[in-house]
């Protein structure tokens, strides 16, 4: 059985020297790993530059990208060469389309017009008080997933913030059910502190909770080689 | 004489799972460091968690920042008690300050109200194609420096992308002049690569090449040693 896992936190470049990051150590994800290789299983890792990582170990690949673009073509090559998918990085939603002055987009008539232009600097110059950065929803590739690989076993995760746990275990339950997903681990980042990492593992028929980074890895270790 | 330096690269939040980062490894601010802690000065090193680190030094001192406010404040602590001030931090030009859907801003009839929102919910939901995302310029830390010590030797650095070297002069000029630094150092994103970083370094007499990043602490490293 060959596991693919996604790890770490994507970037999009607004210019040359600077991006929106979506932050994530990559911590979860080197657990999962560590814990499919100590096993025996052979793990492919798609993670960014920035992410810890496993100790190399002859049975991980591990593949580098930056952002939401890379991380698609990388995904839509390796589904079909995997049994499962392991989704644990922090996607962005959006990226970066256009940024200029606050007063051009004042005194423009029609504000659509921004959603098709490109910066032309490396830099953008930064004279202006205030600044308008235009963005473009990226696509859910955790929804693409399944057209890749219709039997790939799909684990996605969730995370949210500042809500109660029947909006986040609904939340998961839909994501669930909209992505043919086996398994959708939601979490809230006010339960991720000090060493602990509270988790919902959301599945048709249970919610499992988890209380450690190595209790989640561990829980979907058992839960994809019992039933696999 | 007690060397003030600061390091890597500052991230602004969007909200508590999306920033905007400027790229800087701190890999320069970390040879600056070694260079000087080797000679016996004392260093104190404001940096990120995420900007590579000198090895421990009992002289060497290290203070961490994420953001430009918190930059700010340990600097105008720091510069009355440090002789040297060596800023190679990559500093954050603009701050988020409010984030929604492109159709609320396109139905405004008076876009300045959303310079004075802030976003109330944690994680800014992600349905809407567009974004807009508002930014507010930071204060220029280094024009400040003086303020706050009238009597420190400053060091700038200035990293343009995409200009030619008479353009990258003359910006690197005007920045000494205003910011009343004793050099700039002055880079090109182009020329950084491959173990390779070419600066000028900008004072009001000369103006002197370096081709790598041991090279940029060597000439620093005199500068201030020979006149100090």
């Amino acid at each position: 059985m060959n596991i693919l896992i996604t790890s770490g936190g994507t970037s999009e470049k607004i210019d040359q020297v600077r991006s929106i990051t979506n932050h994530s150590t990559g911590q979860l994800g080197k657990i999962i790993s560590e814990k499919f290789l100590e096993a025996g299983f052979s793990v492919t890792l798609v993670t960014t530059p920035t992410a810890v990582q496993p100790k190399a170990h002859p049975f991980l690949t591990k593949v580098f990208i930056n952002n939401v673009a890379e991380l698609q073509t990388v995904l839509e090559k390796e589904t079909p060469t995997h049994q499962v998918l392991i989704h644990s990085m922090a996607v962005s939603d959006y990226s970066p389309v256009y940024m200029t002055g606050f007063h051009a987009v004042k005194e423009a008539t029609n504000l659509e017009q921004f959603l098709h232009q490109t910066n032309q600097e490396s830099k953008i110059s930064s004279e202006e008080d205030y600044q308008v950065l235009f963005l473009k929803k990226n696509p859910k590739l955790i929804s693409l997933v399944k057209a890749w690989n219709p039997d790939i076993r799909l684990i996605g995760f969730k995370l949210l913030v500042d809500v109660s746990q029947d909006q986040l275990l609904s939340v998961a339950r839909a994501s669930l059910e909209k992505n043919q997903a086996e398994m959708i681990v939601a979490n809230n980042l006010s339960e991720i502190q000090d060493g602990k990492h509270r988790a919902y593992l959301v599945t048709k028929d249970a919610t499992r909770i988890a209380e450690t980074k190595l209790d989640i890895a561990q829980k979907i270790f058992h839960h994809i080689t019992n039933k696999g």
